[in-house]
């Protein structure tokens, strides 16, 4: 258990994970369910301050709205939104032992095909290309059929009847797109604002092995914000225009360079490489909160996705990318440009109209061709059906009218040819106060489980032979660990008074008086708790305590009666550990 | 939209819950999906709100565990635990529009057949009863089929093969017991202990039409708490021992009346009314719950369930019931003795063993049975295969192979009959230090969505021709509302000061700066916003502002600089109104 061989933190932490209840892979005691996990005690309370995290950046401080919908999806919705039609990834069955593989998986694992490549590749390509690399089941060495498409969305059926078929969403997105004008009424019929779902999502995927990273039940927190295109200005980016990010584009991806380039929000504006302000403002925030959670800067980038690899919604993709231990460079956040193409999508499919009126600022005066007809001429020609033709051409589409006379001499309406002579055609004003569009959609999407491992394996350090979870403070799942010196001589009361003290302040804390007080620092420095605070018998004279720091082993001596007030500065990061009270000598 | 009809308060509450944002049906613009609601951004605030309480409640105060698992379990769970052959309702067909119908629906809401009669019937009684009281489809007038059972849980496939069923989980608790070896781990295998999942669940209902009282997908909060049988005292009883408990017993129930009882819970426990104490104090946290989130507890009740009613797993059952408007008394959570059966089960299906091991405080003797091969016999009788007969002679239970002997003169072990001079048989001392058992579990259950709807119809008032909705200070969805007197001469700039102040302090604020003062209050009030604080024209002046109750309509005036510390004591419920600052004459 050390920091050597690749292999073995991320083993390492997988196994403190699941000793100490961080999390672990469901339903063991029936042989185990692939893509399935459970998160212990620990893991819940981690994943919940990551979560409020996120709250916390975009909610309290963006004023982005959230909102809860369900899991369960009637299938209308994925089929309108393009998800029955290509959430799917390319499948093989092994034809000896009937085992199925993803088939872009395999050829990444066995035949040194990238991601990248494979994605790109038809069935019949990626079939050609197991067979010429000689790719065989991992199993039992078969060899394969025909790889076909599998589509990795649960199905189910909604109620009592056999046609009604329902998904499990694979994004909580379009649980925010359906219910864009209650949003949009919610936000006052103001552009533009954002809206962020924070939930469990669900993909089918075919064979998922790699722990936290590739589940088939996981949260995602979507965030979709809406704005103008015409007014694409980002009016917060000013927050974030200095931060750097460390992009790896497109165009040295195709050039099979893994070189980023690094440059600050304002530069990767003004240089059109990310296009939209929005998206450059949320893919700092991502930064921000990814370097929150103990992930240093030069162990995140940013990769914009080929055209082939972005999602079928996706004008600009980029994928927030750190690097862990076993998996490499890992995507723990996607940041698509939607542009209009959900809403579009759900207005077609559903014959709702979810478009936004915007007035204009001033009136804009139109002009446009208008086509009169002239019952003197028309009468005569058509008689009792001339009001019937003067009906039809006032439906008709005065362009093209014009057209057809000046070029054929004549227009056909129904069953009626038209003279230039039967209508009057005109140039007239109009003044046109508005208009109605479809906004635009720029999504930052991240996975929470994902957040939670990395944040794991960034905080997993070892010190002097014994592991330590250096959490940043505000995320550690127990903030105060405390510990009477002996059970006995009335000091377990005096910790318990001091536990219920803090409790009650609102502090996370645990007590622990099982073992030598050098073992429960040992178990507690391995939960991450960032402080022990510990009764001894000098605290019985003088109300004082000995607060311990995880991290440098540090203590220093405070009173009892401070410590409210303490340590919620400490956990809002406006103290240090040395602001706590008397550094001792230890 | 007043007070009077029994109609209408449950349509206001319903009509203010989408017009503001709490909640509506979800999917609206493909006609709806029967079962789904989306909470928009004040409600999911509110829910959160709710859910933390619980959390507060037992993770913080009473230090039960958390933990999270996913909604989609593999089949084998749900068969182990009773859910697939006993998780149905009975389901009719109408043969002339084909639309089902839950039939024991039907009775109750067309025969006047209680649901404790329906639940009781088989599927031929419930057929006739139908039939008897002229029941027919209320959408076209058909006529029934024959009612079936319907498995009311989603079923789908996990993963590329067909074989592999899986289900929504109807319950988070499976979720539980299935880890329980490892919880029992973290919880360093000392009972008794509790967990407490809070998660989206599924149950696809036949035909739901009650808006959040019966929804397809909702959030569960399922407490599991493990005790030793033998030692079933509850440590924490003494803290609500003298909560009063309103009870509907079951033997009124068989009287058909309605007729409650009022007694402690000290006293349900003596008297044996409640069997479990730690189901006990559960339900008195229940009710604290409960009254926390605004309902009196005159509108509260227990009752206790019926043989027939009982989950399939439960030994003794109450419900909480809270009085709504529209539907009279509802279930807002379940509390169950589920005895030692659902980990028996898994055991059982698992083959792993979920005992948990007991050291007797002083080690037992005990008196067993031996039985030892005489060999000087055995040999002369069994030749070769004397040593075999020995073997397993050593096996067999003694007490089988004494009662044999005694009652038919031999024991036929194997081929082998053996006899009694072949064997000594004789009473022998042997020290048990401890014995496995399988721990019982009470079960608090808790429908969020439920709770979060009493809370909001509780919530619901109307004074003066206006609503408000007056939720507990402590679960209102914003907390204060700030507000410049007018968006000019720099009220508007100081009162984002303000607002940027008082978020940065940890409260939920919202601005508004729409329309008159008047309209922003009556809009503030609607949303359940306790505080309102206005920025006038002698802020400026002398920085101090008023602060106006949701609730009286006073006002005080407080400088600005003391705003975060009052504040937040007055959220922590340390402070009243009154002591926010000097009272004004409005």
């Amino acid at each position: 258990m050390d920091d050597s061989g690749k292999e073995s933190k991320f083993t390492a932490v997988n196994e403190l994970a699941k000793r100490r209840g961080f999390f672990w892979n469901s339903y063991e005691i029936y042989g185990g369910a692939g893509g399935f996990v459970t998160y212990g005690p620990l893991g819940t309370r981690l994943k919940q301050n990551i979560e409020n995290k996120l709250r916390e950046l975009f909610v309290k401080q963006t004023g982005i709205f959230e909102m809860e919908s369900s899991a369960i999806t009637p299938g209308k919705v994925f089929e309108a939104s393009g998800h029955v039609d290509h959430f799917k990834e390319p499948m093989v069955e092994c034809v000896k032992c009937n085992k199925r593989f993803r088939a872009d998986h395999l050829l990444e694992e066995y035949a040194k095909i990238s991601s990248t490549e494979a994605e790109k590749m038809s069935l019949n390509e990626i079939h050609e290309a197991l067979e010429k690399n000689g790719v065989t089941c991992p199993d039992c060495g078969g060899t394969f059929n025909a790889p076909q498409q599998f589509l990795t969305m649960f199905v189910t059926t909604i109620g009592p009847y056999a046609g009604a078929t329902g998904y499990g969403r694979p994004e909580a997105a379009q649980g925010i797109f359906v219910e864009f004008n209650r949003l949009y009424a919610m936000a006052r019929e103001k552009l533009p604002f954002g809206v962020i779902q924070i939930g469990h999502a669900l993909r089918n995927e075919i064979s998922p092995r790699q722990g936290l990273i590739r589940l088939r039940e996981f949260t995602i927190a979507d965030l979709e914000f809406f704005f103008d295109p015409e007014e694409p200005q980002c009016h917060l980016l000013r927050q974030v225009e200095n931060e750097t990010l460390r992009i790896l584009l497109a165009e040295n991806r195709l050039k099979d360079s893994e070189e980023t380039v690094e440059l600050t929000v304002k530069d990767a504006v003004a240089k059109r490489i990310i296009r939209a302000e929005w998206q450059a403002f949320f893919m700092a925030m991502a930064k921000k909160l990814l370097t929150e959670l103990g992930v240093p800067a030069e162990k995140q980038r940013f990769i914009e996705k080929l055209p082939w690899e972005k999602a079928h919604y996706s004008s600009q993709s980029f994928d927030q990318e750190v690097y862990v231990d076993r998996w490499g460079w890992v995507e723990v956040s996607g940041h698509a440009y939607r542009t209009d193409y959900d809403l579009t999508c759900h207005m077609k499919a559903s014959g709702a109209d979810m478009r936004v009126y915007k007035e204009y600022a001033t009136p804009v005066e139109k002009e446009q061709l208008a086509v009169k007809p002239v019952m003197a001429k028309l009468g005569p020609a058509f008689k009792k059906e001339a009001g019937k033709v003067a009906e039809l051409l006032s439906k008709a589409d005065p362009e093209e009218v014009a057209a057809s006379l000046k070029k054929n001499g004549h227009y056909t309406v129904g069953n009626y040819r038209v003279l230039p002579e039967h209508v009057d055609i005109s140039l007239q004003k109009t003044v046109v106060r508005g208009s109605r569009f479809v906004p635009h959609v720029v999504e930052p999407s991240f996975g929470s489980d994902r957040l939670f491992y990395v944040a794991l394996e960034y905080a997993y350090r070892v010190k002097d032979g014994r592991v330590l979870l250096s959490f940043p403070r505000d995320i550690a799942p127990v903030q105060v660990g405390v510990y009477p010196l002996m059970s006995k001589d009335g000091l377990a009361d005096k910790a318990n008074e001091v536990r219920k003290l803090l409790a009650e302040s609102g502090l996370m804390v645990e007590f622990d008086e099982a073992g030598s007080i050098g073992r429960r620092y040992a178990r507690a420095d391995e939960a991450g708790i960032p402080l022990g605070i510990t009764i001894d018998y000098e605290t019985l004279s003088d109300g004082t305590v000995t607060i311990r720091d995880r991290d440098s082993w540090q203590q220093v001596r405070s009173p009892i009666k401070d410590l409210p007030e303490l340590l919620h500065k400490y956990f809002q990061g406006k103290l240090d550990f040395e602001d706590l009270g008397t550094l001792l000598r230890v």
